[in-house]
């Protein structure tokens, strides 16, 4: 039976215990550095309670490491994890800045592909649907991408200044999402931000709402449009046109129930209003694909490589809505310094 | 701690143990004439294995009793577990003919009202969407309600005999939901039945094709139309229609990936293929609606009465369609002799 | 140039008017007994002012008459038309009664083929393409047809004397919509009704609320719901389900403007409110059908008998719904006696 | 009764022959070069063939002048129209680039206002929609507007010289639909280009994949998105992002069927295929509102200047587009020298 340790006993923690338990996947240890909450979990998934992180994964029974602690402690809990052979999921994102995010990698090596980057959106039905479509050839070849991505209501203020901002740590995920279903890195880049939603963000240094438009070298077109407040709820819509058709990942719904009034007529009902809800299956398919991984000792399919990647064109997107100008990026997705 | 005892360890059981877990929900005993079964269960639920039915039930720390054994012993079960004055929640039907619901309903007496009888569509999230649509007013007085309820396949012939049939085994739950959305007793019903799908189906004294239309004393009136074979899938909709507007509960979608191309131009993905998927949270919610009612102590929701109600809509819809003549109701939801 | 004859210059005159003028359709000569508006609609359409409709519907240069005069005067117009050896169109019915209906099609003789009887939901774009869908075999063999047809709201009390009540005026849209897409007679049917909208209407003798279920010799099924007010306005729609899937007419919205607010989240554009809106192409449709049909020479596709068939069906639904019984049907379309 | 002088007796005057018909709005004197296409207008119109487009505009029966013409005659028949006093409705694009475009507006004066520009985008039933439910305020402060519009097929390539290519020719409506919705016009703008769906439009200096994203002073996003080949048909979506909601103008469709089957599930019919039957009711509607604006004597809602600011933004695409840079705007709409 496959064991895992699992640095982390908050939130994420939770949602993931359950799909554990489900799947029949096994712990041996857990560690947070809240006791009780690591013993709460322990007795939950029938694990034993480890002294350390160090000591949670460097058991001969670890096959391999979940990490869902604070984003702070992700570079250096991955790199123990790593030291010590063991495949590591980690929650996105490997670190708040670019520079950070370098200095992991390079740290990491050729481990780089043994960690599992926990962009869940890959792992979401409809989107994997979406991924599907494509890679059955449904769509042709790939000629523009539509992601729209919208928060049903901002953070915290005080969240801004940890998170590195709309770009870095809203937009990656859609950033990701480009380069998955493209297949395709990016040789140009522009980007609008503004502070519509609270001007407070924009004194901050940050924006609420962007859009983004990139362009790879074959000529294929990416945008991406990003709010920090839908009204409405979250609103995570991806297209992909081509040569052959277009497919729409659209939103799912709270229900399917529709309803028609003199005043509404037909309105079906809404769109989830937490991210947890919103993704909750895409949690457990991520781990499940993660635990595969390691029984198979194979490489991540999203990795530390594909965090830096992100993270590049998060920088490159700040970068051109700061100084209003069109971006060109060199093959690492570094920008191209005479643009 | 509320805790449960579980007879049967099969699919269902499977179904209900994750819930179980994940809401932090024990159990102290299981029981199964399949030992390894029981066993298996037993480790995952940190549960006891009982040596009988009557021991499972009987355990002082057991608050209630979920039976999800096979239909022949569910009166069995049942009265085992009201007997020793256990709170029940038991698989539906009650029995397999309307005679054996009657005798069920005798023998339980008064304890009818404490039987949770698992009608898991009440607990779908659309249907419950549109159940709360109804209470908020927002359909104004109900006068038609539609209900469309159509299987991917039809069953082995083999199981024709035992379940009772279309109107018995697969119509109760649409009648049930008819009682339930309309709040109403209906006074008349006429059935239409066909085998169209299989010739064998009717030799063998089935339909596999079947409307039904029912009148309630105030005049409102209720469709049923139900087929043993959908070629795209589960298709389970309900549509209320009444003074102030109209709201359907239509088909989930596998995803909510939408299609465009040369010849198919908007398709979305397809509908759920196997009723485990179609209606997977409905047996999370409806498991943690019994244990509420086991800790309240209170009557349960939908009961032993509740069976009795469909079985007897279900005996004159098998009538009906047989006889071809429309068929008067009592009060008690028996047939006036003199129709 | 074809060149046809107009009885009648009234609203409906107009809409067709329109579509005369865009087909380059002739029109020799116009009579209505209101003579300004006679001379205001043939000023329009370049055509003469006849002294009576039997002048107009002999001169030489008419190849066809379209009679859009009211009711009451249907029958005496055709005879005029067709014992003048003219095609006709006639706006539908026949007749208010099936006693007078029958009268007609007796009187026409072998004429009753040559009579066009404008049923224009035949003629809808969406009923055409799912009649499309049907011939193609897209849906396999049909094992169900539900159609749902409600009103905006209920016509003045004090029309329904003269109009026959829902079952002949409006009802008799669907059962001729039935007749059409299943290709077969009816054997048995039965009806519920009752005035749950306006009591006033049931102390007229009339219903505002109904539904049918009819069974054809083959075991096939239809279900038609009726209703005389429907708050978010015109609701048609038609499903017809077979061995090979399903495909639904579904209603048209006045916009495919879809909204996403805090309260509504995603509630389309609202349907039609009046019934020349919603089938406002349905009318030029079926006017250039009977044109077509008029200079081929050839018998109408919808004509005399198929609404002596539906005034058939719909008197047998109305004594359904009073007489609480289920009635059986022989081959012509009549009750048999013994039931 | 108002009366209009027609320029022009090709497929445009025919669309719109039958909405002056059937609004009774009389025509006084028509002019083509081509001789028996006139004559055939005239007669359906019931109206003078005049003998040049100088003696059509200036007859006193007269009121306004419909231009028809191809696109190279604008200017001319324009300023013919207006040096005679006579209101103009005229095809889009004033001119075929923007130097001409200025040129045009110059010689206007303060006629600009009286010349309405047929975009007839903003006469869509679904667009005006859209448009009356920002006016309404149900989606609050505009943030974000995402334009679709892809073509189900490119023109042919001799056209493109003409045409001006996809900026001027094709975008040029979704930039006017940009600065109609928003109300606001642009500070910066950046577009991405290429031949992706045909090479050799590549080498004419075209592309026929776009997107462009524009940036208002007050730091509103907009987002267009173009391709010349859409396999599914007419592509042409609208949706606008406030701070109270979203609404879309989605894509109508052929009819309303929707199919279910074993491997479709769920498609409803198609798109449009042609503009002339997508955009149909649009141009009688654009049509009856200059007709409106004739007979009150009142500046045209669009006119001669929305047509140059749109030019104005189509050379910038075109500009950014090659260059590969962000192009800042000045408040006239041109482009920032020191960029």
């Amino acid at each position: 039976m496959t064991k895992l340790a699992i640095l982390g006993a908050g939130r994420m923690a939770q949602v993931h215990a359950t799909a554990l338990i489900d799947a029949n996947i096994g712990v041996a240890a857990i560690f947070d550095i809240n006791r009780p909450a690591s013993e709460a979990l322990a007795k939950k998934l029938q694990a034993d309670v480890a002294a350390s992180a160090r000591e949670a994964v460097s058991r001969k029974d670890v096959d391999g490491v979940l990490i869902v602690t604070s984003n702070d402690t992700h570079m250096e809990n991955i790199l123990l994890a790593t030291n010590a052979n063991k495949p590591v999921m980690c929650e996105k994102p490997l670190a708040a800045t670019l520079q950070e995010t370098l200095a992991c990698v390079d740290a990491l090596g050729a481990a780089a592909t043994k960690v599992f980057l926990a962009f869940n959106r890959r792992f979401d039905v409809n989107h994997m649907a979406l991924k599907a479509a494509i890679n059955k050839g449904e769509i042709g070849d790939i000629e523009q991408i539509v992601i729209t991505s919208r928060d049903p209501c901002p953070p915290p203020l005080e969240s801004i200044k940890s998170s590195g901002g709309l770009f870095y740590e809203m937009m990656i995920h859609d950033l990701d999402m480009a380069r998955w279903l493209l297949g395709e890195e990016f040789i140009r880049l522009n980007a609008n931000g503004a502070a519509l939603v609270d001007p407070a963000v924009g004194k901050m240094g940050d924006v609420d709402t962007a859009t983004v438009s990139m362009e790879a070298a074959s000529g294929r077109q990416v945008v991406i449009i990003n709010s920090r407040r839908a009204s409405y709820g979250y609103d995570q819509r991806i297209e992909v046109f081509g040569s052959k058709g277009m497919a729409i990942s659209q939103n799912p719904r709270k229900s399917s129930l529709v309803r028609y009034s003199q005043s509404l007529s037909g309105n079906p009902d809404g769109l989830y209003d937490f991210y947890l809800d919103r993704y909750a299956d895409s949690y457990r398919t991520e781990l499940l694909c993660f635990v595969k991984h390691v029984q198979e000792g194979s490489d991540m399919p999203v990795n530390a490589l594909d965090g830096l990647r992100a993270a590049c064109l998060a920088d490159a997107a700040k970068n051109s809505s700061v100084e209003n100008r069109s971006i060109k990026l060199d093959t690492n997705g570094m920008e191209v310094t005479i643009s």
